[in-house]
């Protein structure tokens, strides 16, 4: 597909995602093979050190690797989350945290892509996540939207 | 530290994590080497197709996990997740969905845990998430919580 | 396929494994959805500090997984390993080594599949490592054997 | 420690692993943070298709993720391997088989590391899996070698 187009059917898809809206995760940049969302810090989504929660990076980091997986489909196919590993390498503590998606292999019937978390404080940006996860490309059926 | 303490401890830490909060998580049972966390179905916590979110079902195993591990620690300790894999076995599609955390080993530095996460429709129980996740076993120090 | 049928296709196709000759496990136990493999300690299999090398436990479990997938299986489909995450939980020290492979969810595309690694001392048996995989199952074609 | 200390140390603890000999792998670049392990294409380490056994592939990556995390401790340290994670990408064909391990970030207890197998045929090299890896950081005792 054009990459506008694929603009438009990712920025759709992630405007339907009620997570996405309520942690307050935006969608920043899409290319082929690679997504950005990113996270302003929040009272909202803290764990009980007021570090923002691992679960709340790893979601941004599970999104932006599946719309990474989904530039690269033809426009009959979607994207299901099958798995995915993350390594929390730093308390996550910044001012916003920048999850970006990068396909390292995708194939007929899966995608491997890899994720990086970075907090960014002023002019200091800091790795605090990885993540490696395998997406199933799966035909895309009636009602279903990505 | 008595089964009482372990329960205060717990649910005081459970409490002051706002991400649960926000999501709508409910800690509902903790013993030695097992929490669970309850989530109900809100429309606020979904993707595109109204499953849950995936990163928030791994937001809940991964707590349900960190406080298993919290269980069997003295009170000197703290946990912190190092890394978890997630497993999504099927659509989270539910009244509520039921995380389970279970300790396989603690050590001296790490422990191993065990997380399963259950779809809740009426009588029915459907497994639909397995988790495996590392937690760092840290002295707890100055203004740290749990 | 019947579980004769079923026991001869994965015999064959272990002993077509050299890697496992090399390393000496043995095929020990196949019923549907479990396939359970041994490997007796060796010197030729060690790592620096003469425990088992944890690579080569990874190898057994993984095997046991794969294996175990394949019972769940028609005739005209075969796995691969698509990936697989494994905790050591402790040294491997031991007379042998019981690599326990269970499938927990089989869907059209993949395969979710848990493993658990035993060391055998006399009566004594510890849970060594445990391990959570994925595996892709694909059409049978040609040349391809299981 | 001085760089030729540590190749020493490393190439030491590797000549000590029977499992590497047995497998025929060799240990081809030691850096600050990085190490490449080498294996040969032999008939002695396949699976039932005649590619390279996936758990083999696993092995040199893992190998390669401890050393790399090695090469960044003080004498006084040691690593064990606590988990893995590995996608295989691609079937192991090749003449060779060459393991990368890159520490992503070592702490206190702790070291990440990433892994990357590439397959060599000739002028081509294909990248055929990706691993990330927990490895433990501790205090080197007596008779423990590397």
């Amino acid at each position: 597909m054009s990459d506008d187009h694929m603009l438009y059917r990712i920025a759709g898809s992630f405007g339907r995602q009620s997570a996405m809206t309520t942690i307050g995760a935006k969608l920043t940049h899409v290319e082929p093979g690679r997504v950005v969302i990113e996270l302003p810090h929040g009272d909202h989504v803290l764990q009980q050190n007021s570090f923002v929660h691992g679960g709340v990076i790893g979601m941004i980091a599970d999104s932006a690797c599946g719309y990474a997986a989904l530039t690269v489909q033809t426009e009959d196919r979607t994207i299901v989350t099958s798995e995915y590993k993350i390594n929390l390498l730093s308390p996550a503590v910044g001012e916003r945290f920048v999850a970006e998606g990068r396909v390292v292999r995708a194939g007929r019937q899966l995608a491997v892509v890899q994720g990086d978390v970075f907090a960014i404080n002023g002019a200091q940006r800091k790795h605090i996540a990885i993540m490696l996860a395998t997406m199933t490309i799966i035909p895309k059926t009636g009602d279903m939207v990505d």
